[in-house]
């Protein structure tokens, strides 16, 4: 759980069956601390006992993004682009379901469930169905014999504004989350993430809770 | 690059056609402070000067493992068993990888060498040939469509007297490496690790130049 809109979503999917137990990864990323202050806000309103949050400070040490590099420039997102944003932070998802595969592995958890999308996504490639396929048969072959973990992407065919209707639907709290790239409080509403967090709600007919700098750039579409 | 002998014959291997960056990792392993500093006398003789050092604590937290918890104790190994031991880290390799493959793809390395081997191995799931494979296909959909990386593994399919012998033949510095699960200086002798080390050294006919506490219970083999 990053602390955004989509696992959250995935955690009150997820919650309808299962017992949860929450990952959350600081990795030098620019909004790093209201991202665990959602994280942990998202899990006592979902009632999460067990929680792990790790530290990846090797992140910045690679970087390559403008995520986790600080002398690099979080773009104004073009929604139009097909190309990958240099908010890519290369090969990320696998660092977190490897975290989420070895504690299952450990606590006999069954299902890892990530929030991962690819309409309304930034294209990166680690988002796609393809990829979870992927990473299912290394687990499947990776792990003790006995052990049987399957990641699981509810979100992964839809939309973001059907992600929101879904949310709603479930009672998520939108108001305790954050996917701005740039800034802690208010958030941006130019970059990427906020681009296709605004367009999707007003997609849904719905405002967005929390607090922009310029909401009207993208929600007036 | 773990400070151990697989990593090191690999490492002279691939320097035959390769420049070399190497990735360590602590993870709360008991002898971690031993393997740093073998890796770091490994990197020096092999005269690597990118190096990346990471500290996954969190293998701690997740725990599962005699080598990262210190309540559990690593077992006298008995070679003739083919239950996975309990100084298996569960899905450790693929951290390992992750963070590999995010590095290479920011500096645009092309190939990832890891000295993982089958035979004379502990029987870890994240050892086979298969899983190798399975990390490739997720490497090359997961990754930018311009990226090419491929994780080699040159010593899967031999016996760990091959590994010896060809790593004499390579001048491998096997005088600062270091397998004990249990003890920093001098090995145990007793360990899955020391037993598959030494009875490698007595089958290639060869004295292994570190110190052992009990180096005759293995080695008479």
């Amino acid at each position: 759980m990053s602390g955004g809109l989509d696992s959250c979503v995935t955690a009150a999917i997820s919650r309808q069956n299962y017992e949860l137990c929450a990952i959350h990864a600081n990795y030098g990323q620019r909004t790093e601390k209201r991202e665990l202050a959602m994280f942990n806000a998202q899990a006592d309103f979902f009632e999460v006992a067990d929680r792990l949050v790790v530290d990846l400070n090797y992140f910045e040490a690679i970087g390559g993004s403008s995520l986790t590099d600080l002398t690099m420039e979080v773009p104004d997102q073009d929604l139009n682009s097909r190309n990958i944003p240099n908010t890519y932070v290369p090969f990320r998802n696998a660092h977190f379901l490897s975290i989420a595969t070895s504690w299952a592995e450990v606590i006999g958890a069954e299902r890892i469930f990530i929030g991962a999308l690819w309409e309304d996504s930034s294209g990166y490639p680690d988002c796609t169905s393809e990829y979870y396929k992927a990473f299912n048969k290394l687990i499947n072959i990776g792990t003790r014999p006995s052990t049987n973990i399957k990641v699981e992407t509810p979100l992964i065919d839809l939309r973001k504004s059907q992600i929101i209707k879904k949310g709603v639907a479930l009672g998520a709290p939108f108001e305790l989350s954050w996917s701005c790239y740039r800034l802690e409080q208010p958030a941006c509403g130019t970059c990427d993430s906020c681009a296709l967090r605004l367009r999707a709600f007003a997609e849904a007919n719905l405002i967005d809770p929390i607090a922009y700098e310029d909401r009207a750039h993208y929600a007036k579409v």
